[in-house]
This record gives C-alpha cells, sequence and structure tokens, in this order.
C-alpha cells in the first residue's frame, strides 16, 4: 500500500525515494542512535546502553504501515518509534530501554528528521539546478545571434535573440540559485529542546549534548530549539516557491514554442518520452507540462506552509502537524521540476530557420516603430504617423510587406532610398540592447556562482 | 518504497488504502476491462477481445513502481499502463491486444480512474460526517441547559450553553453537508472523449460506447467530454475546503476549551491517543491537531486547484498534470478531519461545573450590561453608566463580586432591591434567545436531513 | 486618498463605486437605521428614537478617513461609526442617542453591511454572466460547422468545431452559475446576535426584532446569528474561484487563438482598448487577460478565505478581521472577469477560413489514426501501423500531405482507392460525436436555465 | 469614492497613503519626467521637450478616476496616462508631445513606479520592525527571571521563562529583518527595455539613458529588463510572507495569554482601542486581531504572486495584471502587522504573579518527569515510574500537590528527604538551558544587526 502512483507526476524517482517510508524511519532512527551517543558521550546515559540502542534502531526492527497508523493515532510518529524502539532495545538490554529518547521530545526527532532528510535532498536538487544553469549558459552563447519574435501579450514584437531569451530564464533561476542554496543550508538544523525547549531534564548538560548531537548527525546546532518558530523552512519552502514559478516561465514559453503553429524549439523526446506511435513526429511538451504542474502546486503549498506558521507556544496544535506532507511535496515538486527543465535545457531542439520565417511572416509590421524613426525625421512625426497607419493597414489587408507597402508610396521613396527601405525589416538591425543585456545576464549569472564556490 | 509515513498525520488509514497504488491501479485496469466491454457489447471489438482483456487486466500482472517511474516519462499513467496491458494481452491472445484502450485517450482513464476511487471515498467521507451529525445533535439536546461563558475576540462575555455553541457547530457542518453530497455525486462521472473530445476514432458508435461505459462502470455519463472543463472537481475541492474549515472552527473552540486554565472539555483519549506515562492525566488534543493541520493544509490545496482550472484547448499543459496529488490529499485530509471530529463528539468529555465556575470567576462583569439595563431605567442611562464604569473598575481591583460591589453602591440599593441584585449574574437568566436559536439550528439540520433521504 | 488606481485591473467601474468608502459607510448606516425602526416597531425603543437616529444616519456627516483610521484604531468599523452616530443623533435628540445601536454587537453591522453589498453585487455579477451565456449561446449555434483543429498540449490533433469548443466553455461556465446564483442568495442573510449571539440585552424580544430587521433590509434572517460560522461566505468566495477558474480557461484558449501564428480569432476591439498607433490592426487580448490576471488572484483570495474560517469561540481573533478585503476583492475580480468575458463573448471574430488553413498546414497527420483504421481492416493493423508510421514521417521530413504520401505506397493505393484517399483528411468527415456533445451541452446550458427561471 | 474604508482592518494610515491615487499617479509621472531628463542628458530627446514635460507632469493636471477608469480599458495605467500627458505637453509646447514616453513600453512606467512605492515602503516597514526588536530585546532582558507555564498543545508543560519566549519571538523577527532587508533592497530597481525589452527604438543609447534614467529616479539599475522574470518581487513578497508568520505567531502568544482564565499578559489599550464602556477593564486583543487577520491573508496573496510568475514570453497575459494589487496589499498587510506588533511590544503588559500562580494551579504535575529523575536512582526506573503514575492521579483526582502527594507515599519519603521534595515544584530549578537559549537568541539578533549596519 503506497502513495506512489497517485503522486507520479508529483516528484522525481529519487526524490520518492527519500520520502519514502524506510527513508523517513531511517531519518528518525538515526537522531535517535546520534542522541544516546551524544548522550553516553557527555556522561548523561551508559555507554552500554547507547551501544543497544544503536543495535535495535535498525529499519528492518519496525513495520512501516503500523507505524504509520499508531502516529495518527499519537499525534506524531515519535511516540510509536520509541515504544517500539524501546520494546526492541529491552529485548537485548533491559537497562538500556530506559535511556531510549532520554531527554527529547516528540517534535525533537520528527522535526531532526525532517532535516536530515533536506540534507540528503539538497544536493539532488543543487545539482540539478547546476545543470539548467550550465545547459542554458551553452544555448545562450550558441544562439546569441539567432533572432526570433518578441512576443509581448502573446503578440508579435520587435525581434529578439533566443540568446537574449535563454539568459532571462538563466538570469531569474540564478538569481534563485544563490537564496536557495542558502535556505536550504539554513533549514538543515538541528532540532533539541525537550518538552518545553528548556531541556530541562538535561539538568546543566544540554548544550553539551545538543553540541554532540549537532556533530554526530552533521547538522548544525542552532542558538535555540525552534519548536514553534518556523521561519527557517518557511523561507527554504518560499525559495521552493519562487524558483518554481521561475522555471515555470520558462516551461511556458518553450511550450507556447512548441506549438505546432510556431514550431521554433522543442524538448527533447527522450526515452518514454510518449509520442504517439501514429505520429512518430509528435513532440509533446512533457517535461515542460511536468514543471507547469509543479508551478501549480506550489504555490497553493507555500500558502499552507505559511499559513500554519501560526503555532502555539511551545508546541502547535494544527500547525506543526500540518508541515511533513506539505514540505516534502513542496520539495519533490520543485525537484521534479528543476530536473524536468534541466533535461528540457540540455536537449532543447531550436529551429533557427523558422525563428527567421516566423519573423518575416509579419510582414514588417513588427518593424513599425523603426520606419517611423527613420521617416520622422524627414516627413516630420505627423506625418510619418499617417504614413505608417495607412502603410501598416495594408500591409494586413494586401498581405505585403511594409517595405514593399512604403516603396509604394511617393512620399517615403522620395526620401528614403530603396536600399535603406530593403534594410528596415533585417532584425539584426533592430536588436537594440540586446546583445549588451544577453552578456550582463550571462556575466551576472557566472560571477555569483563563482563567488559561492570560493 | 512508499509516502505513507510522511503523510501520516494527513489521511486517515481506510483513505490512504484508497488512494494506494494497488487501488489506483486497479481503477485504472477497471476503466479498460469495462471498456472493452462496452466496445464489445456495441459490436466496436470482437467479444473474444473483451474476455482476453478482462483476463490480463490484473493488478498482479503489474510493477507499480515500475509504473510510477514510467508515467513520470510519459507524462499521463495511461501511455505506460496501457503498454504493459497490450503486452499482457498479447500473451494470451495477440488479436485481442490491438484492441487494448479502443479509442480512447489517457485522461480517459486516468480521469475515470479518479472517479472510480472518488465513488469509493464518498460513503466513507459522508459515513463519518453522519456520525458527527449524530453525535453533535445528541450533544445539542444534552446540554441544552449547561451555562458557559460565551467570549469574544477570546475574552469574557456573556454566557451562552453549551448547546447553543455546539448547535453552531451543527449548523455549520450540517449546511455544507448538502453540498458537499451534492458535489460527490456531480464529480463522480465518466470521462470519455478520445484524443480531441469527439470520440471521432469510434465513428458513429462513441455514444453508444460511451453510455455502456458508464454503465459497466457505475457512473454518470455527462453530457460531453470534459478534457479541460473541471469545475465539477473544483467544486468538490472547494467543498472540502469549507466544510474542513468549519471543523476546524470546531477543533479550535475544543483545544481552546480543553486548556488547563479553561477545563470545560476534552477530547476522549482512546486507544494510542499518546498521552504522557508521567501524567497519565494529561488528555492532549490530539484530534483537534490532525483536524487544525487538514484545516491549515486545504485551503491551499484549494488554490492549488483552482489556479489549475486554467487548461489549454482539449488538453491542459500543466494544469491537468497537477490534479491527481491535489484531489487525493484533499479528499484524505478532509476524510481525517471529518474522522477526527466524529471521534471527537461522540466522546467528547464535558465539565458542566468547571463551565459554571469559569463565569463565576469572572466577578460578574459580563453582567454589566445587564446591570446597566436594570438601573437605567430608574437611574437614568448616564448616571447607570457611571454608576458601572466604577463599580466594574472597582471589581477587578478588589476582585469582588459585581453584586457585591453594586449592593455598597447607595444609589443601587435605593433602587434595586437586594433579591434583583443576587439574581443578576444567574447565567440562566441572561440567555437571551439562545435555545430559540439552539433549537432552531438542530431543527434546521434534522430537517434537511430528513428531506435528502427521501 | 483612494486605492482605485492601484485596483485598476482588479475590478470593474461599478464594483469599485459598490465597495467605496461611501457605499460601505452607507450600508452600515443602512443597518443602523433600520435596527432602529425594528425595535421601535417591537416597541424596545421609542419610536421617536428610531426617527432621530433615521434622520442623522446620513453618509454626509461622516468623515470616511477619519472613521477608516478609528476603525484600525477600534478593531472593527461598527465602534467609530456608532460614536459618531450616537454624537450625531445627540444634537438632534439626546434621549434618542442612547438608543443607537441597541442590542447589537460591532459584527452585526459590519457582516450585515457587507451582505447589503453582496445583495447589490449579485444582479450586477449575474446580470453579466447571463451576458457571457447568451453570446456563447449564439456562438454554439453560428459555429456548429466551423472546423478547427483540436489541440491536445498545445499540439494539433483530430479536428473539432468551434461550436462544440464553445459549448465546452458554456458548460463549464453555466453549471457553475447555478452555483453561483445559490451561493449568492444563501451569502445574502442578516447577521445579528448581539455580544454573544443570545441578544441577551433584549429579553424575550431578540426574535421578533430580528425578524423585523430582516424584513426592513431586504435580508433573509437564519435560524441564528453566525457570528463565527462563515461557510455561506466561504461557499460564494469559493463559486467566485471555480467560475472565475472557467472563465479563466476560456480567456487562456482565445488568447492563444489570437497569437499572430494561429489567428483563429480575436476579442474585440472596443473603445479605449489600446492597440497601437503604429500597428492600428494589432488586437491584444486585453479583456483575456484581466480575466487570466482574475484566474491568478481569486485561488489565493480564497485561501485566504477558508484559512481565516477557523474563528474562536462566539467572535474571532484575525479571521474575522480578515474578511472584509478578501470578500470585497474576490466580488470584484470575479465581477472584472464576467465582465471582461461578456465582452469578448459578445465581440469575438472568428476566421473560419485560417482555421481550416491551420488544419490543411498539418499535412493530415492529425488523420493518421483515421487512415490507421481504413488501412487496418484491409492490411490488418500490423502493417497499417507500420505503413503508417513510414508515411506520417515522410509526411514531416518531405512537407506533404498524408494523403499524397499514402497514395504512392502501392500496398495503400493497391487496397484504399483514390476517392476514399482523397476523403482522409476531410475534417467534417472526423468529427465523431462533436456534433451530439455540442448539442447536449447547450441543451443542458438552457434547460437548467429555464428551470431556474420558473 | 474609495476602497479605504472596505481596506480599513488591512492597512496602516502611511501605507494607505503610501498606495493612494495621487501617490501611485506620482510615481508614474516621475518615471515620465526622468525618462525625459535622462534622454535629454544623453541628447536623444530634446533638452527643451524635457522641460516641458516636467511643466506638465504634475498630478493635478490628472483625473485619477478617469484614469482608473481608462486602464480597465487599456488593460495598462500607462496607455491613457501617457495619452492624457501628451495632450497636457502639447497644450504647453506642442514639439515636446512627441517625446513624451520616448523609448518606453507601457510596463515600464508601471513596474518602476511600484519600485518608486516600494522605496518609500522600505523604511516605513523597516522602521516599525526595528521597533518591535528594540521593545523585545528589552522585554528579554527584563523578564529574564520571570518564569512561566510552558504549553505545547496548549497543554501545561515543564516550566519556561518570559525571557525565553521572548527572545524566541525576537529570534524569529530578527531572522527575517536581514531577509526582508535584502529582499526590499533587491526589488527596488527600474524596469526599462522598451516594447520588447531590447530598448531596440533607442539605437544605440539604450544603456547611457536606462543609466542616467536610474541615477535620475535613485534606483539600482539591473543587468537587463525584467518584464516577465519577478523572481525579485516574488522573494519580496514570500519575505513579507514569513515575516507575517512569525509575528502572527507572537500575536497568537499574546492573544492566548490575555484570555480571562490565564491573564499573564496584554497587550497595551491606547487611544482608539476600543474596549467597552461597561466592562473599562476589558483589553481586547486588538492589535493581535490585526495582526493575525495579517496572517490569514498574506498566504494566500503570496499564493497569488506566484502563480502569476509564469508569465509569456516577453510581456505576460494575465500574470503581469495580477501583480499591482496582490504587491499592494502584501505590503499593506505586513506593515500593519509590524506596526501592530511594535505596538504590542512596546506596551505589553506583563502580569508575574499570575504567571506563577497558574505554574501553582498545575499541582506541580508539570514536574512529574522531574520527580521520576530523583526518583529513578533511587527506587529504579520501573518503580519510580509505578509510583509517579499513581501520584499524578491522586494530584488530579484531590485537587493535592505532586509534594505532598509523594510525601505521603514510605517508598517516596525513605528516599527523599523533605527539604528536596519541597524544592521539587520551584520553577527555577527546572529551567535546565533556558538562560543559555534566552542569551544567545539575543546575543545572535544583536550581532546580526551590527553587522548589517557596517
Amino acid at each position: 500500500m503506497t502513495g506512489r502512483l497517485i503522486h507520479s507526476l508529483a516528484t522525481t524517482e529519487s526524490l520518492a525515494q527519500l520520502f519514502s517510508d524506510e527513508s523517513v524511519l531511517a531519518a528518525m532512527l538515526e537522531f535517535e542512535v546520534a542522541l544516546a551517543r551524544a548522550e553516553a558521550g557527555v556522561g548523561v546515559i551508559p555507554q552500554a546502553a547507547a551501544a543497544a540502542i544503536a543495535k535495535s534502531a535498525k529499519t528492518e526492527n519496525f513495520d512501516t504501515a503500523a507505524l504509520a497508523n499508531a502516529t495518527l493515532r499519537a499525534g506524531t510518529p515519535a511516540i510509536p518509534l520509541v515504544r517500539t524502539l524501546i520494546e526492541n532495545v529491552r529485548k537485548n538490554n533491559s537497562d538500556a530501554a530506559r535511556f531510549v529518547h532520554w531527554g527529547a521530545t516528540s517534535q525533537d526527532v520528527a522535526d531532526t528528521a525532517m532535516s536530515l532528510l533536506l540534507k540528503r535532498a539538497q544536493p539532488i536538487l543543487l545539482g540539478d539546478l547546476q545543470r539548467v544553469e550550465q545547459a542554458l549558459a551553452y544555448l545562450i552563447e550558441q544562439h546569441a545571434g539567432t533572432v526570433m519574435l518578441g512576443r509581448t501579450l502573446m503578440q508579435a514584437a520587435p525581434p529578439v535573440t533566443l540568446g537574449l531569451k535563454a539568459a532571462g530564464w538563466l538570469g531569474a533561476i540564478h538569481r534563485m540559485h544563490c537564496a536557495f542554496t542558502d535556505a536550504f543550508s539554513n533549514a538543515i538544523i538541528l532540532q533539541f529542546g525537550g518538552a518545553s525547549g528548556t531541556l530541562a531534564s538535561l539538568g546543566s548538560h544540554g548544550i553539551s549534548v545538543a553540541n554532540e548531537l549537532a556533530r554526530e548527525l552533521g547538522l548544525v546546532n542552532p542558538e535555540a530549539p525552534w519548536h514553534t518558530h518556523r521561519d527557517r523552512w518557511a523561507t527554504l519552502v518560499c525559495a521552493c516557491g519562487v524558483l518554481t514559478g521561475s522555471l515555470g516561465k520558462m516551461a511556458r514559453d518553450i511550450s507556447l514554442l512548441m506549438q505546432n503553429e510556431v514550431a521554433e524549439a522543442a524538448e527533447p523526446g527522450g526515452a518514454g518520452r510518449g509520442g504517439s506511435s501514429t505520429m512518430p513526429h509528435k513532440r509533446n511538451p512533457i517535461a515542460c507540462s511536468l514543471t507547469l504542474a509543479a508551478a501549480h502546486r506550489v504555490p497553493g503549498l507555500v500558502a499552507s506552509y505559511l499559513s500554519a506558521m501560526v503555532q502555539e507556544h511551545e508546541r502547535g496544535v494544527g500547525g506543526w502537524q500540518a508541515e511533513w506532507p506539505t514540505v516534502a511535496e513542496t520539495i519533490q515538486a520543485t525537484g521534479l521540476a528543476i530536473a524536468s527543465m534541466a533535461e528540457v535545457a540540455e536537449g532543447l531542439s531550436v529551429d533557427a530557420e523558422r525563428m527567421r520565417a516566423n519573423i518575416e511572416k509579419t510582414n514588417g509590421v513588427i518593424f513599425a516603430e523603426r520606419a517611423m524613426m527613420f521617416l520622422g525625421s524627414r516627413l516630420g512625426r505627423e506625418v510619418a504617423h499617417k504614413v505608417l497607419e495607412q502603410a501598416t493597414k495594408r500591409c494586413v489587408a494586401e498581405n505585403r510587406h511594409l517595405r514593399d507597402v512604403l516603396a509604394d508610396i511617393p512620399e517615403v521613396s522620395a526620401n528614403l532610398d530603396s536600399d535603406a527601405l530593403q534594410q528596415l525589416e533585417t532584425p539584426e538591425q533592430y536588436l537594440g540592447s540586446a546583445e549588451d543585456f544577453r552578456k550582463a545576464l550571462l556575466s551576472a549569472s557566472s560571477k555569483q556562482v563563482f563567488k559561492k564556490e570560493q
């Protein structure tokens, strides 16, 4: 009995495994073992007890289905987990059993287990994000000069380059890359406070045990327990929201470019990427659709997390209990969006000829503003404006190019030589600062990455 | 590998099973078998093919983990499902294999499978909701005369009865019960449209096959396919949102009443409901916390579903792919909230003495408005107002009852006999229309239930 | 000082006026006047007091900016409103002043004022919704035979008709029309409970006053006060969410059809609808963008409302205070979406030739499934499948039509006469049950409207 | 006609003014004037034109209501703004009129105007946040030794100090203070790209004009236009979400402490803070309720913003149009939450005696774990456990203190001298690491502030 299939479009395989029953259980047991070791190290419990606990804390000794059901009754996974662990330890060493979970509270194990899972999620997500960025950087360089229609409100507009467009994607993704990395690092911390968050039952040993426990687990030990202060995880969840939004924007653009009528780019087919057997040419935007699905789901998950931050006193009634599924699904959805766009960025096929052809098909009306500037200085702006208003109407009505329609107008041909007119619709001549912007975005993206690596 | 544990505070056991891999797979296979039977019945495919498909469409012939992974690649569970089913059928009957999934599109099987799951969820949720209502109706009658503090902005206010308070809960829950039942019924429908939603590949047999298929599955056949028109499921998801909000309100109230300092009511302990071994008297609001967790999560899930309704043309890019986990989690969270509050309503322990004592502890200042009315007619409102302003200040400062403080004031004792003053703080005399409201709410709740049952 | 401009893309003019300071103030005063009249009618307060209150309760006697600021301090608009009203009444009739707001609580006036505003919003929204439906019904009939590409995942698919497509839009909108109408009706109710929701200070007159007050205001009087039971408004807010989602789907479709490369339809230009002076032919999807903006905003507003439903005891701390802006913006956004799509539906220009041309441009590969069925019965499915796989590849590679490529294949031409082959790509012959579905959707929409009107 | 009243619990006065029509209009005009100056500076337009534009661009020359209505038609405020500005300029200098808005696109002015508004919002919000932190730091020091109940799941738990509790609030708020400051700084940037984001119509002058324009406006000029890349504003909106969540947690805690039955703390009354005239002692949690209202609303606003990030190509259809109200309301709600909690933190009244009394009222059962440790080493854990299980039951049943019940048990009195037993329930002796945690949180908060200021 599992929930893998119903979430099959909502997670990658590796992240599904990360949040699997076995993995979650293992993380909780890791906490219990490390706690016992830390306490034995500090002298709070006997070394033998720690050893006995470590020996019994094996996932194979637990029935995860039973644990899940008992968790629902107890309102926390820790109570049935500890109960079963005590039973297991008692079989080997009845003395040791009473030192299980010593000084800790339920939320300590649950929160720390999630931190451990986040720690394992971090390299998966950041690794794929690196792939997105590298692939985009390559695209940006390769298509520095590939002209294509600008599209505003999904209507034809003056040209851009694919290099600039991809640089826009990279810029947004890279800016979040840094925040995302920070958010992950800040979220991966120990939770250890005991019942009221004072570690009272450890007397004067609280801080020492906490330090040792954090060391054992490879987690940062924050200034204090944070049972009802969820800002660090909230920040991570939000960073997932913003990043997924930026990836969704890229996915939307590409899925629009993949329309048959546009046909300027396509995500890679790849193994298992469906497609129809009778329409083998067909390339569906599968990876884009998965990314967009994440971009639909994550904002609501962020809202759920944020609204659950209002937690009462030293342990929340409802807010905390809402968190595990929300965090797990946010991480999985975000990870899927990143992995999907990595695949897309690495394998995007681009039809530069079609891009140019689609510019051509506008009959040059996207250059009307440019023509205005040519003519304005010669005819005066008022006259130029009227000329162009009529000319563009004729372009549409007669399906002719602006340069040709203008050539027929005496006022124009008298003032503009035919060479200039022939150049009017050359996209490369009407790119403004596109190349500067492309370079600046690319450079900003590489520079900060470099800084981070130091 | 599963996701049961991470969702252990987010679903009941029966709903976890309902959305388990085996159950989801079974629902999809049920569609394929029913489709083949319907088409054989109408004469579109051979009867032998339908029989062979039915024989091969057994969940044990499928590897759900592999299916989940292939689903991610294909962007839909239907493609790998059908591929494997064809392979299975081919082993038995190679002719029949080509009739698998005949005329259907991927979304037909995925959506209809969810409808079948919703059909099985409906009695679970409605059954528990019935339990909530019945238990509340009993509470309402039992505590018609149990007076307790009204609390506005969590401050003491004139008294109410527990019967009225519970009637408020029931009223809100019952009003959604009807809408919820309707929303479920409207959501449990066949999806069958083929590639573009026209059933084109079935020629003139489309409608006949659809009717027969709906009959086979026990589903309503709507006027037309609804691939990108998700209002019916959206309405169900929203109904879950409203209902969970009303249940959350009840859970919040009860968890507030359970505070040690208030101690007027407590949810039942029950098996496995945790509690501390060293503090065996302690009753934690576990069921309330699970309900409140649902009330934190569902609004975000509703937002996710609604924002994903904007689906393109005849098959959405991203919106549809976001739905399965969102619907499943909404149903599970709602089901858990209902089941939790059923348990609470059925086992709520009430401390009527403490309720009365908590009224007493306010020293009668909650009756200041009442005193004002007594005195206003005798002293004039202006004077009465000043008298009461001073009197209530003294109640607080000297920790004395309002009736006693007032008795010391000559203007008061001259105008109000001591009997009337002694009655001032009798809660039962200051309930206004509480009993009428209690009865009206109870009656509205029963009447509509009756209507529904006819 | 206003907030009209920052919300200028978020509301229609009439709905902005409806939620303007003057209008909100007037609604609150309407409550106070009606309350006084009801109480005078029942004999709770003097008739002269009611007259004096009615005389003073004029919007021009209030400074809305000061009222807004005092509202923030008091945490409710009612306290400063009543204070000022008392001052105003006192100027005319000092006796009457003490009967202002008699027996009511702050939330009574605030909630009832919103009910009065919703009552005025209802015909605006429903009227525009009627326009959408009527215009769509016309489109559906007019374009029953207008063939166009089906598009799944934004890729070319077998043909549909514009009539069917528009019938899908209408079906979804109409289904919500009914629920929306109900939700509005159920939401437009009196709130009247006094401090703790018992009307205690009115003694035995509570119900009579409430009935009379409801009658004065033209509102339904529910079974009981509902201060912390917000399901009825939540249901309305949710209905807005679902309806806006369905309108957003229609807007997305139309904005996609408006792309230059597709150019199959366009929303009407209309006065002030922008467009470029140098590109006068350009038609931007303005109304669609406003509808889609609403479809982005409303889901979050719904989540806000639902999460705020968890309100404490007899008066919430935070939940209630969150409601006014959330409800007002939801109604305004929804009203704007409806009005925008009414304009679009009434003025949609359709290019049926371009629709057919876009089908043609697919080179017939969208008919591959159809060809398969023709050939399957003659060549056997296996052979037919291979033939078509190669044929469609050649269509794409050589930019030739499927019918022509197939004609060159001896196995095909030997088995299929050239007439049949020439018919292969006729869209009208491959519409399956499109016409039946179109009619059924249209009929369902009209029937229910009829039922409602009875 | 305004929307101030309906938003009166949703914004402070200063933030209402910031997003008022006049203020929004002024910000847009500021852009147009600065653009003209920048272009004149670079030599793109005549200096006289810039002067004429500056002269005409006065708010008093515009009708904001008409502008709002025309904005709705145009789908952007820029088109009617520029049209009116051109008309105004033309009256003074017909030549200059043609240089209005030169080279800019609608979104350039709208986005930059919002940046200018955010720039003015920043010090308001950060100033109040500083007040919250300073007041909390004072509370933390003042109440380092004020013991109070810990409360987990709203049930009594071992003691904490108010100093630690407030340090928890400060820690969470301070951690977001830094992120919030950064998010603001990153969000306050120029938008300037022209039609397709290439500044094509400025030829080679694009970058120079952009730099000069940014300098004029006192805004950062980012690497490139970011018309459809909204991550920076999304990050600010999210930071508002997290901060509001942390403030909401503090408000929830305080409103719980304000309950009559708890009565350990109260937010300040202050001018206009309502309260009842007949119950003058009553202190309602008004500021807390406003903060909690914000904490209910902002998560949904965050979801709206994030879901709208998926914007098409070079100018979004719907996503962008959703932003203005969402950003403005998020900033206003957050600002109100900060200002409210500043007031609360600065004026919180604390009843330390009541805090201690509430500990006493638990009859010492919250020290059961402590007793266990005392007895465990002497009696063995098993025996000790049984002893305590019975003892705590008797505490509850007989309403006696744990120390007294234990003193009656021979096994206990034989092993524990009566002095030790009398100390058992001394809160100060069972605070574990509370003081260390308090200091660490306070220190972390001060240190980082210091770093920021350098």
